[in-house]
């Protein structure tokens, strides 16, 4: 039987972390292969604790953000991978959406995750899921036989943003990471320089392992990620 | 193991043969039980072959109603129950909201299904559906122990409706009912005034299995019906 | 042929006048016949000058609110009907629907135009919106025969209320009125108290005009009248 | 100079605590009078705890919910009421509106604080959403002379709900309340049963407060709370 | 008098036969001018049969995709057009732009129909819209005396797509095509390796037809289109 | 104490008179500094009545231009500066960013006032205003230390189109406008040409008057200015 992979695609090299490290963990923990592109590495707007040090080079900074990212994906059975773009302003011309064609051509990923199509409060995150968007589409076909080589459908989900509510973010699946949530905890970690979103996104999988508690009735789930599914999913039965 | 329930509550008798038949039998051919509530037997507003009759009275019209829709539910392994509310107007007090509590509190369902919230060409969906959210928030308790009775959350889906757009519907999962097609088409032939409606569906249900067939590449697909998760679901893993 | 009938619901008895005198008029003009009907006189909330008079009654208020929109509706060839089922609150329960519906039996109109769903400065108008949202589904019978007596279906249109942003009002029709514009001015001139209102509408059918020019490019429209579709509406050819 | 006045309007009688209190402190703070309207005590659908003990009665668990709800306004300067109309369901017929009219015409508050208009976890928020929106227009008369007594117009507000993308929830302003952080501390240990959210909301506060420190870039500010204007907002300048 | 023309831009060469062949024979029939403009032949990915012939090129895709639209629209009565941009994906530069608003200024059309904004299973229709956008800006000049040479304002609609409820299409008219569908029948019929669509848009030719005998009464209309209004219409009376 | 900066970004060089005129004058004479930056002269596509004359050229129409928004924003206390980038097409690239970024490093405004982010009437506007979402969210770093030159975060709101609902705006501030009216009266007479928009947004600032007399009962305001917040704001108390 084919390998499941599950493919998820940030703008910055720590996006993934925070908002989909318990998918993530899960996934592998249930055979599945699962893969991280980040565009960026967010050298220039999300590493602020490290341009606090003195003679810091944009290289540098690149090069500890690739180190962290890889490792946080190693607690979570994940490969991770940078394109290395450049952030504030990520572009993804046509030749970045041709990079994330090659990627989903060679991993034929059963599931995508990336960024929501709005945010007030960041000018990268659109451009990463405007370029996944188009990807996904160019890899299709819309179901028939093409000039180009085509690649099954995937699922498509968008995971949290920071603000939900200002980014128009409505959860239509939490996914329960009870069992993995020591992993979270420990990618999270790696993130050194950024203690502040170590303990919201932590704090913010207890809330949502409290909603989840409520939709289900469920009192063994402890901490959840929610996700808003982009196109429908299909399914044998309810 | 106690057994899964379904509740599938419609304003009229026939709705939720065009619009949930396959759910119903995939359900119940996958060991769970089934049950139909129609609020009205849509006796007035939406039995016109059956007032061409000379002499036809309302409690005729009434009592063949509940015989079709009881006969097509049987086709699907399903029990039928009318509350004989009244049609165009429906109108659903708290005496009414009353009796699907306690519809709710005996099922414990594992999943209901019923109108979207908005249809402007029908006076009596929204009262259902209105009904309904109604009915199942009372039983719920939020979640903490009550001075009441309150059962396990439910899933709450949407079926599709006959004009989507125009009724703000946006499916959110397609149920693939390629193995229970045949039991759909007898259940909607037993609706034997309205042939139109069991051609719209048939073709619709053809639509569907196309679009799914899209989204997941899988060519076993023949037929679907839509839906849209009206509360978050939440899963163990993607 | 049968006489085309066009009918106007408001909340109160001024209504028609500032949002709808130039397609009445419009619609007398050509031939149809036009009837308004206001389901209160507004006497209570919508008569400030009225009530500085010293012993006014809500009798006497009712007396010259039923007059100046009698008289108004003469500018314009139209009948006026005052349902008097009070203000602030207007209560319509199933009786005032009731009436609405005999109303719609009896005209059997081709254009219904009544009030936006939404209005955040107005606790009538949103009352006014859904009795007639439900009288007129109660007369349609979803296009089938019914145990009732039904009437051909009917365009259905909101007309402009005085913030339109924040009633969710999106124009989709802008009736050029300028032939008739005088008439507007005599049936505004007759609500003898609202001075400003009178101001306010002679300038906002200016601006719908300018509106109107600029959609179109025809310069000779110089007054108009927006209008927002609320079911699609059927035409021969674009 | 007539005092300014803040008028808290929630279901349940621990609604105001968990969403307002630093609101409520703040405006108390800076010489206004907060009162805060319970329309009922939560008794049976949010008193889990309570129901837990042996031979609980309703009538004592409305009396607890009351003392601790009035010790918790206590704490922000505040006093409060409860209408105790019942739980689970809460119904607000016109009878219940005309007490929120007579509260509304004795403070005539210039703030009035309510729940979002939508739900999906709570049967009884939307209706005293619902309630509060009719008595507050109900005591408006549109600004004119009328045949009651109006009030003038208050600024109107949403406050955050438990889980506000669902509920359709999009702040448009954010209350610093760094200042009165502990008073709102103390309020919530008053709900002793519900030491959950006392967690949740603690940090909820937290998480507004980074919100409010981003948007503005004032690095004093810890905590804030999220509100949505239900009506534009009228400045001198910006 | 000047002939009224009509405009239909599609992203592929077959998207108007689909869509709004039925409008384009009614424009025809009704003496005015109809032309189509393809923005690519969708060679690539909406010409899967003819890929399965052993030793296809590009090149003869695009000739045989050529020759079909041109017999469609020979059907219709309308001239057509490729712009042989290239699909899949398709891009829309300023001279792609610049191509179309030569286009608009030659045949200063009545009339232009296009894609909706969105379509999650579609990259190129998106981007046919958005060229189809500016170019009718450009060439507009709202409405007053300009440096470039405008032309009069079109109409502006979207046809319908294939999943209108997930491409945020709201039907705001249709059109009755009964006494043409013979015609749209034929033109369908050259896209000899799209036998699926053929059948499916007859279908929904039959249900839109459905929909509008509901919204007219007139059941003379057997078959329709539906098209969503992007900009308001003027007209003289309702 | 550092100067409070009003940073204003129009598409064209007019655009700041009609829409922001009176927030313009108030905030200066309250203290703090305007500038005002026109993407483009409008050249092309705006001055109609400048190229009714003979021998007119773009390079004197940009002339007049520019002396006429400068003796506008002079009306106001403000600076004005013309990026000149051209128009009908606005087209905005990273370098067009680039600049406005460099503005707003020097700036440092506290407030930003630009268009909606839609507009089917105006290809240039929502080209501006993405532009401007742009450069404002690169230069603020997300509230943390950064590899480049961050400014405080900004209020940031969008002014009143010429066809709000059309465009998306929902007002959620109303500036009073009444102490400052004769200035925008004098700087809108500097836009000799346009005569119709000096009188329509004259009424409109008296509409918007009466809306804001109606929100708060302050019968002294008499002209008002309307804009939506882009952001939320944040209050130290209600």
């Amino acid at each position: 039987m084919p390998e499941r992979t599950l493919l998820v695609v940030g703008a910055h090299s720590a996006d993934f972390v925070w908002r989909a490290a318990g998918a993530v963990a899960t996934f592998v923990r249930n055979g599945g292969r699962a893969h991280v592109v980040a565009m960026s590495y967010g050298e220039r707007g999300e590493s602020g604790e490290l341009w606090k040090q003195p003679d810091q080079t944009e290289e540098n900074v690149k090069r500890i953000r690739h180190a962290e990212a890889t490792a946080a994906a190693e607690h979570l059975g994940a490969s991770f991978e940078g394109l290395d773009l450049g952030d504030y302003p990520l572009r993804a011309d046509e030749d970045a959406v041709g990079r994330l064609v090659e990627v989903i051509r060679e991993l034929q990923p059963r599931v995508i995750l990336t960024h929501p199509d709005k945010d007030p409060f960041n000018p990268d995150h659109p451009v990463a899921r405007q370029a996944v968007d188009r990807a996904r589409l160019l890899t299709s076909g819309a179901g028939v036989d093409s000039a180009f080589r085509t690649v099954p459908p995937t699922e498509y989900l968008a995971f949290e943003p920071h603000q939900p509510e200002l980014c128009g973010f409505l959860p239509s699946v939490f996914v329960d990471i009870t069992p993995v949530f020591e992993q979270k905890l420990s990618a999270m970690a790696e993130m050194k320089a950024q203690r502040y979103l170590q303990e919201y996104y932590a704090q913010r999988a207890e809330h949502r392992g409290n909603h989840a508690r409520k939709v289900t009735g469920d009192k063994s789930i402890r901490q959840a990620e929610a996700f808003q599914r982009l196109v429908p999913n299909v399914v044998g039965a309810l």
